[in-house]
């Protein structure tokens, strides 16, 4: 990415990516109070759920150097939402339910975030919309895989991926339709928290893949 | 990679690439569908497990940017697979079956991919040979590590890593013995599917590591 | 990573990044025996986490190419250990003990290697010390991912990212007061093993998150 691209991300993507940090990482966090760990585990799961997304999106995006290294506060923010689940989680009626709220909220943080990047370096539709759902899904991803929960994106039921994709496409339609830019942002991560809320409220989801039954025999 | 490297990537390249991301994607929807995950669910399976391997080879190539996000008809391509697998898969008498061989293919494309993306490169031969074993395993790697498949490669019986070394291997001698590129990268995919193939059929594998039996107490 | 840098990674650093890579690699390749893979099962695994870390370091601090790919072999030598490994492993009274240590040792070499690079790069302190973790901790985390392992880091007794914090923190403090940058390195791979010792020998730790017990009914 050329600085000229750089100086495009502007105000409101830097302000985007702060605040999914910091949600992503209460959610590594208290991923980390499930598996007992001790406070730099805390930190360690906290600091990797809160910059994978980003860190994937930027790699495959050639920014350089990713956005965490140009901004090594967003690690210290992380930490220090570390240190806060670790003295609170205790006082969580289900820590899982925290676990999944926080999540759609990084969720409809991160995806903005991630498709704002994509639009200032000026790439198409298709690579836009994936920065988006990298941005949102990787954290998370990376923090099951690691913290040995079944990754949300696995549960067919969750719609997980299809808010993450729907937001993403929001956005890009309001800022064809003429919209400026964060708005159009703002109104695909409030599309993509809604579906996500809806889900997980009404448990709305798609047809889930379904083999047909066996034949019964004669 | 400096663009008049880019440039000697040529179309049999691409065409490689092309190949491996149809049929890896179509391995990765056969693993959503053994998830039952929803549309989306197969469409993000299959791009992951289509681009997996060849994102790792062109992050440490240092191929900027990797080859999806300059042709992004390729994460196209692996969604349209995922739509033919969501609503075919059901006619498949055995989908693990289905998911070896198609496996088998995307090996035996892939493996040539990569190889062919490093001597464009003018790496030496050591990077030669790990760029065609990362770029035929990484993304069925990742595939069942998202999946909760048993990985391919841990599968000590399935001579799964073997099959990548040697088509590699094969790949880079053709080419120093003086065939034309594209001929040698063709061969190498042919033995690479091969052996594949004969390890799938005949059950072909080298000693697996067999810790020796307990001494007998006297 | 400017030229100008890779040339002020001195020889010292490259000392730590082969030695981190033999010891990483012997580790991988114990892990492979416990999976009853086959040779080059048993090289993937040892390569896989011998250069694991140190590549997702030179991915974010933007070295190009990765440590590697500029020298090939690394790979050989991770490629040398897994052969001697396969040869040897059936010999070892406990090779999961042999994994902790060597581990321990490989973590005692490979943290002040992350914590060279990213001096020479000139990054801030924050980076650094992530530098210095990452380096430590990715191969080993890849390497029980992908081999079915608990992985270290989540098993809260072990201190296992306590120790690779604490000697980052060591070795930057170590050239914040003036020693010559190879003393410090060396002082904080020395903190790093001690750290991990203890925790191995006398079962040190940091109190890990216990949930309140439930309230006992009336």
């Amino acid at each position: 990415m050329t600085p000229e691209i750089v100086t495009k991300i502007s105000a409101y993507i830097w302000a985007l990516d702060y605040g999914s940090v910091l949600v992503f990482a209460l959610t590594g966090a208290l991923v980390a109070s499930r598996q007992q760990l001790d406070i730099i585990g805390f930190i360690f799961m906290a600091a990797l759920t809160a910059v994978g997304g980003g860190t994937v999106r930027d790699l495959v995006l050639g920014r350089d150097p990713v956005f965490w290294v140009a901004q090594p506060e967003l690690v210290v923010i992380a930490a220090g939402a570390a240190f806060v689940v670790y003295w609170t989680a205790h006082l969580l009626e289900s820590r899982y339910r925290w676990l999944l709220w926080l999540d759609a909220i990084a969720l409809g943080v991160a995806v903005p975030a991630g498709v704002g990047v994509a639009m200032a370096g000026d790439f198409g539709p298709v690579i836009i919309i994936i920065a988006g759902v990298i941005t949102g899904t990787m954290g998370g991803l990376i923090r099951d895989v690691v913290g040995n929960e079944v990754p949300l994106i696995l549960k067919g039921s969750e719609l997980y991926l299809t808010c993450a994709f729907g937001g993403a496409v929001i956005a890009l339609m309001l800022a064809w339709l003429g919209l400026p830019r964060p708005v159009a942002l703002i109104g695909g991560g409030f599309a993509t928290f809604l579906l996500r809320a809806g889900t997980l409220i009404w448990g709305w989801s798609l047809p889930v893949y379904k083999p047909r039954p066996p034949r019964t025999r004669g």
